[in-house]
């Protein structure tokens, strides 16, 4: 029997909606028909031509380890990207091809957060921010944000809860649970502020390009010394291929490189040459496409859950999530999503896995499905909640 | 300008073999043909039923996120591996699918170390362990060992070097970079010997398959709760897939599976695919062809080394590299390395990489080119030696 067990590893926390999927498989094998709204990833394949480009490397037998850093052609296709998407000027030098965004930012956090150190970030966020920084024994400064704030931390809130053991500050945006942005002069207050607070600024920019109005800005174009994490998992639709960046300062990537090479060797090779073809016009093209279906998704789904009674507070800006207080209809919404998966075959996530602050009154839908359904989860939940009322 | 960073990124260590490599690219871009004696992957592409393997998950649209633990098909075929290879019963639920064995090492290490213990390993030995200890902020303790335990720990040397804080072990068996095996009556006396004394035997398999005598037990043979780390990298000749395995008792590997979610999300998808065609018949028997090219390669490098007056004081008995002594040679193999770059174009890895003890006196030789080009770096240093004799 084992035993032993490091304090590091006991505090680490599993996903609660983890449970949850666990039920929806037993559910689906005994034939149950579960509207999937919990899934964290796009429901496209990948692209045709980003396919066709790994199959072409592995075929040249391109299957060897790359540099750390991932291999050059990369590195520089990625800096050329700020150049057409964002107008920026990048150095392929300031570019860590990592293992998915979640090696970035484990790096990152490695690099610029001490034992006992933390990193302030808003309450709903990504959970696993958190157990990264336990897992360097250093920790997550989890501030609540709600409504007002879009659900995103301000200059204001910052400057309030620093204290001397904060390193730096943590923003995603879009914001996975919340789909919210951060405003432009607010990045730009906000990285002026942890500048001068003498911390450093990382944002999680995962869910770029998928946004429902005006393009986000990269927090480069405020401040060219921010810690930039991306993916190819999102907006390029290749999660499986576990393939994420960051763009950080040369001196700062050199010392986040000689951890990859200990930590990782290398990120997966067939993916670094199937993301090249990521960039080229056809795929983009693709993406844009999808897009507009998430687009189509996000204001058939606000709209239809508003009419059932939920509040959307914040109408997401990007990413494939609405973020829905449910305090109309439950005050648990930890039992309400159990509930909807139990009564209604719908799988959702509960507040619960984002944070605490009034993590009871929220649950997070994700249109990673189709319209269809998400139409059948709409009216699985008419029928349920006309009926109590 | 970046200044911050914090203790642990200043901690971990580079290879001291990137600056001759980067001299080496230097000097091929120059138009010198550089004989790569230093590369620690197998210089053969992946098999064709694994690309074939692949290629068809792709075609498939397999490209999505998987379980923290890998996909069950593939946790089922590592399982049943063990008992075709070793004839050893080993449930699918004590598997773990990682980012390589470098991922499983990091676990393993987060597992079972914590903050300020150790784990006890010999010097010399693959690098990156003491940097992923460095990471958690535990340590490597290193023990040095020669010819006389042919570079392996024995059970008496763990119990001379036993200390409050050490958490455990780590044996590589066969070793990088010496090749040799632990030999199975000191691997049974080790692993009861670190059971007594509270401690857990991890034991690196990453080179089974590639040895060159007898077969290489498993560790699990001797002892059931032993962690055993593996890999598709080498054998498997799958480095860049970045995918490997970890076996451990059922509750020890659901702990990691819960940091593998948080750290990792899942290993890459295609390469879980392409792994379940590295156990067919077919892609085996390829893998015994290659077995067999290394052992050739092995025995011709060991000689020519030795008449041009290396020593080479234990035999590998697998992996595909020779750990030889300079000594006779030279008084300080890493300037040694250097000038057979400079001099005579070719790519060696210095005993400093390995460790410290007697770190000065040896030299890493990989045999992972064809016999011509280890022929041609024979010649080579036949000129030099001859020539300064
Ligand atoms: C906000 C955010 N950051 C990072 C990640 C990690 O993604 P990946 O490692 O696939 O790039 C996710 C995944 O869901 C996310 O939602
Ligand atoms: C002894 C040993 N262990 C572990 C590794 C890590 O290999 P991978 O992460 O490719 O499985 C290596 C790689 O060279 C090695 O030599």
């Amino acid at each position: 029997m084992f035993t032993k067990c490091s304090q590091r590893a006991a505090n680490i926390e599993s996903f609660k909606v983890m449970d949850l999927l666990k039920r929806a498989r037993e559910l689906e094998s005994q034939g149950c028909d579960v509207v999937h709204l919990e899934v964290g990833e796009p429901d496209f394949a990948t692209a045709e031509p980003v396919a066709e480009a790994a199959i072409a490397a592995i075929r040249a037998g391109r299957t060897q380890y790359t540099p750390a850093a991932g291999i050059p052609e990369l590195r520089e296709a990625i800096a050329g990207y700020y150049q057409t998407r964002y107008d920026l000027n990048v150095d392929p030098v300031q570019v860590l091809v990592t293992p998915g965004a979640s090696g970035a930012l484990l790096l990152a956090f490695a690099l610029l957060a001490d034992t006992g150190q933390t990193f302030m970030m808003s309450d709903p966020g990504y959970p696993c921010n958190r157990q990264f920084l336990r897992f360097l024994q250093a920790g997550a400064q989890l501030v609540p944000t709600g409504p007002a704030e879009r659900f995103q931390l301000t200059e204001a809130l910052i400057s309030e809860h620093w204290q001397s053991q904060t390193a730096g500050v943590l923003l995603a945006s879009p914001s996975n649970p919340t789909g919210t942005l951060v405003p432009p002069e607010q990045m730009q207050a906000i990285a002026q502020r942890v500048r001068q607070l003498g911390g450093q600024l990382i944002v999680d920019e995962l869910y770029h390009g998928l946004t429902y109005g005006a393009d986000a800005m990269t927090a480069l174009q405020v401040d060219p010394d921010v810690f930039v994490i991306n993916s190819f998992s999102k907006y390029f639709g290749m999660t499986g291929w576990r393939l994420g960046w960051l763009i950080a300062p040369p001196e700062a990537i050199k010392m986040m490189e000689k951890m990859a090479q200990n930590l990782f060797i290398s990120p997966t090779t067939v993916s670094q040459y199937a993301a090249l073809a990521a960039f080229q016009p056809d795929s983009l093209a693709i993406f844009e496409g999808r897009r507009q279906a998430f687009e189509e998704r996000r204001n058939f789904l606000v709209q239809g859950l508003k009419s059932l009674g939920f509040a959307v507070p914040a109408m997401p800006d990007g990413a494939f999530y609405v973020y829905a207080d449910a305090s109309h209809l439950t005050d648990d919404s930890f039992n309400f999503c159990w509930s909807l998966l139990e009564e209604n075959h719908i799988a959702v996530t509960p507040g619960a896995d984002f944070g605490q602050f009034e993590a009871s009154r929220y649950v997070r839908f994700s249109y990673t499905t189709g319209l269809v359904q998400i139409e059948k989860a709409l009216q699985r939940m008419a029928k349920r909640f006309s009926a109590t009322r």
